[in-house]
């Protein structure tokens, strides 16, 4: 043992996963949603909270089951079909949720794939569970090619396919033909997950894998109250699938891993869907102003659906990054090469951001 | 693939870890702390998470600073030690702590060891990290061998070894040359984690392994608000470490995994620690009292350093355990063949208990 700690050597030395968290006056880098929950709700999370703190000697309810019912009737109420709480499983953030998934179907001598640029924590999944990780590629316009997705497919006989819709930090979804296609080459022998942490902020018409679990027992599609709920600091992701995956998650998962806190503060933040949800509309446009805005700076941009846009490409992409920073607005430099990711924020805050970003290119002009 | 879903081959068909959630007056199964919080500690920690709330779309500290001084200055006042915020981790339960543990320091190829009859997540850790499980025995009174113990670190040169003190189920505590002469043993090459779950209701003269950190840097103590702290609900493990140990944990920990809600409560929680610790003098009285009341039934009964008690031995222990459901009392079926295990309650539960077990032993003579 030559180093110490004895860390398994494949994890020696490795930056852990993490954002810079710079206090900085416009911060879009992270793609939280940048408006704050109102006083009533608030009051309603920490009522509900004061509640289920009366009774904190004891266990939670390891089973959720209140939670998996308000989640069910928020996603039935989001798209084209009906999901019922058994099909529902949740925890502390969506990454927990993967990490279940990984735990329960990839694993040492199993395979887990994806198509890169994607996002940044697949690979750790896959190397925290032992998995074996394959990536493929997108195209240039970062969409999925079918026959490319469906030739790997049977190359590596995946036991878990990620597929995020939209993919980060590229705001690409994913046409349902693709999850069609996906479903049917991985089979009985693995399962499909299409992460629609940002799926809230697809544009109109485009569906949501929920569509399609009915026709699909292979297929996972996992959501967060982190982006359309605003509720980053609550930690609290979830998914819908056949019954029978959520059973078999049951075996890896830690016992009582949502807090009664945790529980209660989600239940709550729930009821006022209607609120939180309320801002996703101003994010959608902002999204798409910024979008033609950019363009219109003769720069080339991912379509997004998502709240947050890839645009490039720079040559110096870091100098950009810096620039922005130094008038006091972080964005993320992420994506393949020459691109920067930006947030969607407030109107202010894009107003900020497109101030800042026409001087950068000025002084670099 | 004969089976469906897809799940791991060693994980098919099995139930997931839990006891029973039965709704019954009287439960003591999960030695929980019967004390509810007081109604100042459940204000304080609503209006804390209340406060936290308020930001709630944006993204919890990644290193919950403040969590980690409250909870390093609670560790110092416990012991005859000092601890420092950067020797201190915390996660969502001991559990998700002791999984990190193992998904750093254990793994496929790596090998972790315990002594029997023990805690049974342990094992489940192991699995779910495919880090290899060796179990070694304690002797008849529960205790650890210490011969034996090095025999077998020397024969498995293990990378964790989970050393419980108290040990669950049987409440044995262990003396401070074991957590030497095992640090020692272990060497550069591993870890030696003894879990002090239930370290605070040790009796008087038993030492915490926390007083031993600063001469073993390969020992890693953790520790749980679920007991003392009268939080089982809140789901906060942490542990006291060499702060090279916590870096690595950094490597494989979720980012985030600590949302702002549970950070907000289990910092209000610290605030109120006279309070919640104050019931913890009641419950060690309660619990001896229980060791002798039930020795005087002419009991086998374990010592006990813990809030719980193993005691026998039955010649069929699920009939007393269903007699005493029967009378509204739930206890735990658990630990070795004969032995039953209850968790220290209120002296009402205690009362209630102690006739349950008269009515039953009286049924059965």
């Amino acid at each position: 043992m030559t180093s110490w700690p004895p860390i398994r050597a494949e994890l020696a030395g490795i930056e852990p996963y993490g954002a810079p968290q710079l206090d900085v006056p416009v911060q879009l880098n992270v793609n939280e949603n940048p408006y704050q929950p109102s006083a009533e709700t608030v009051a309603d999370i920490a009522a509900s909270v004061g509640e289920a703190a009366r009774t904190l000697n004891r266990y939670p309810d390891r089973e959720f089951v209140a939670l998996r019912e308000g989640l069910a009737a928020y996603l039935s109420s989001d798209v084209e079909a009906q999901i019922a709480p058994e099909q529902v499983w949740a925890a502390n953030g969506s990454n927990e949720v993967m990490l279940q998934l990984l735990q329960a179907f990839g694993g040492p001598g199993r395979t887990a794939i994806s198509f890169a640029p994607t996002y940044s924590m697949y690979p750790e999944y896959a190397r925290d569970t032992n998995t074996e990780w394959v990536v493929g590629h997108r195209e240039s316009d970062f969409a999925i090619d079918l026959e490319k997705a469906r030739a790997l497919v049977e190359e590596t006989r995946p036991h878990v396919v990620l597929l995020p819709s939209p993919n980060n930090p590229t705001g690409t979804a994913l046409p349902p033909e693709a999850v069609t296609v996906l479903c049917e080459a991985v089979g009985d022998g693995g399962i499909v997950v299409v992460d629609e942490a940002y799926g809230e902020f697809r544009r109109t018409g485009v569906p949501s894998a929920l569509e399609l679990l009915s026709e699909h027992r292979n297929l996972v599609v996992t959501r967060t109250m982190s982006k359309a709920f605003a509720g980053a600091g609550l930690r609290l992701g979830y998914l819908a699938a056949d019954p029978a995956i959520c059973d078999a998650i049951r075996v890896v998962r830690l016992p009582y891993h949502l807090s009664a806190v945790t529980q209660a503060a989600a239940s709550a933040a729930l009821r006022h869907a209607p609120e939180l949800l309320g801002y996703v509309a101003n994010l959608r446009e902002e999204r798409d102003t910024l979008v033609e805005w950019l363009r219109e700076q003769g720069l080339e941009v991912a379509d997004s659906d998502a709240n947050f846009v890839l645009f490039g490409r720079y040559a110096d992409r870091h100098a950009v990054w810096q620039g922005l920073l130094d008038r006091g607005v972080l964005i993320r430099e992420t994506g393949p090469d020459g691109w920067l990711r930006v947030s969607v924020g407030t109107p202010d805050e894009m107003d900020a951001f497109r101030q800042a970003l026409t001087d950068v290119n000025g002084a670099r002009a």
